[in-house]
């Protein structure tokens, strides 16, 4: 298969890239690197199956050209601070929504119909039914991030009925492991590295949060694909196939404090800011029901414990990735 | 209250326009007259409370200015043709999901928290819970004006929660009545008009939908904005409040010609296109159910049969407006 993808360069999207070309598929990689890393590239690059496009999605001609021979779409590039979305509203309006609606522009343009996307667990907002199914009910809307993530489903969803496209939408926990940049493991470690004897906690630490290891996110989503293209499942011919990705349990905050500050041998005193919330928008309970891929026959390798413990280890490994962040 | 109203000078926008003028408010009204019609507002334009401002949503910069000194915004301003969106999928992203955001950052640099939003039905698709309420689970789309008008609704959402404003949301069935500029009533008697003999139909014509009269669609609006200001509801300090707004009842499109063809004393031939939808991302069937306004104690006053023909008697009335859009 040809495959494009956007976001190449950033966390999940580099490990998705290296899973394609190691199965000897053709990639078009497409980033802006505003938060992208050329390093998590150097192996993509150095294979002819690989190849790197500068640009923004913001860009319709540029994608649109860079898109051209592409059988198959990934769309990852998006701004993925949901923190920080109150800040500046402008930027989850254009780089998920108007993003997407280029994405899917410019596949019309080159005759390309299949798309997967990187939507995300914030769509349910403060669900109502926890583990929250695909089909809950209808959600209300609580930071931005997670309204321009569900007006990007939204628009491919509307594009499947009216240009015959096929879309898959992935709908994630937080993404840990090899390559993270950003999320609460990166801004803890980043802290305790600085000063071990106080660790600054947003929120009363008693945040209920499920999160999944970035090959189980990216198994998860290959499988998912797979199955579509068997014949005789039940995924064959849909036109959109939803799918929640997570592991199947939750942790606390204050677990994976326990669990980074044991596995660095501290015991930082904790500054808690206080509240349910972390920040405005947050949501202090998010556990996603994943029985839908799992009766496909998924599920992660890793445990939460597991995951954090593997994503703290890489950035031990790495201190480059959070001073490119400073 | 004074208040600002975008679409003005469309066909829910007028209506609305001359209510509020009527109860003595201030009002500003916003429109760019791509569908809007002046006469609509000769009556407002004679009452010194109200002013008429010639803008684009799509100017950020002269939305925020017109916006001044409002302290409430009812944001009906929209591309509302649900049929053509693929023919120009930039149509509905730019006019409903960007117009949107523009009108949020423009009370939002006027320091003005309350909005109502015009949203619709089609925000559900194929519903499978029917009739469909407030919190039917969580929908695919199946038109990019649904999408559109779904990302309106998210960004409204996490602006109640992000910047503490406090949105009602309004998701319409199809509306009815004076100043009607489009839909099946519009497009059948501008047929008929040319030719009583013969009535072309898209679809198999027992597509199933709602309606609801204009007069009773401002009512419920005005009534759940009462009802949120007075003490003691539960609607009150509620930051997102959404209701469905429809008759509690359905006809086919076959009722319609019906009633339609007898109130003008002839009989086509009719001439079906034929299949269970009218167009791509037509919804075979459409009624919203209406249990969560009812419950504040607001009914509709005109039947769909009713509302029907009062729109034809009003088309019969105005042939400009069939004119103003050839």
């Amino acid at each position: 298969m040809h495959y494009f993808v956007t976001g190449a360069a950033g966390f999940i999207g580099s490990n998705l890239v290296d899973r394609l070309v190691q199965a000897s598929h053709f990639v078009i990689g497409y980033d802006n690197f505003s938060t992208g890393q050329e390093r998590f590239l150097e192996q993509a690059c150095a294979s002819p199956n690989f190849n790197l496009v500068r640009g923004d999605t913001l860009d319709l001609p540029a994608l649109t050209a860079a898109m051209r021979g592409a059988e198959f779409v990934f769309h990852l590039a998006a701004n993925a601070d949901v923190r920080f979305g109150t800040e500046n509203p402008r930027k989850d309006l254009e780089q998920n929504t108007i993003a997407t609606y280029n994405v899917l522009e410019a596949m019309r343009a080159n005759g390309i119909r299949r798309i997967a996307f990187s939507s995300t667990g914030s769509v349910y907002g403060e669900a109502q039914v926890i583990p929250t199914p695909e089909d809950a009910p209808f959600p209300i809307q609580t930071s931005l991030y997670g309204a321009s993530k569900l007006a990007g489903e939204g628009l491919i969803q509307a594009y499947c009925e009216g240009y015959g496209f096929q879309g898959y939408i992935f709908r994630f926990v937080s993404i840990l492991g090899e390559r993270y940049t950003h999320g609460h493991v990166f801004d803890f470690y980043k802290q305790l590295r600085q000063n071990p004897n106080e660790l600054r906690v947003l929120g009363n630490g008693q945040q209920r949060k499920s999160y999944l290891y970035v090959q189980d996110c990216i198994d998860a989503i290959l499988f998912a694909l797979e199955q579509a293209q068997a014949k005789g499942t039940p995924e064959r011919s849909r036109r959109i196939n939803i799918f929640n990705l997570g592991a199947n349990e939750y942790c606390q905050v204050n677990d994976s404090i326990g669990w980074i500050t044991t596995c660095l041998g501290i015991a930082p005193r904790l500054d808690y800011t206080g509240g349910e919330r972390g920040w405005i928008g947050d949501n202090p309970f998010i556990f996603l029901d994943t029985a839908k891929i799992r009766a496909l026959g998924w599920k992660p390798k890793l445990t939460i414990q597991q995951g954090i413990i593997r994503t703290l280890e890489y950035l031990q490994a790495n201190p480059w990735v959070l001073e490119s962040r400073d």
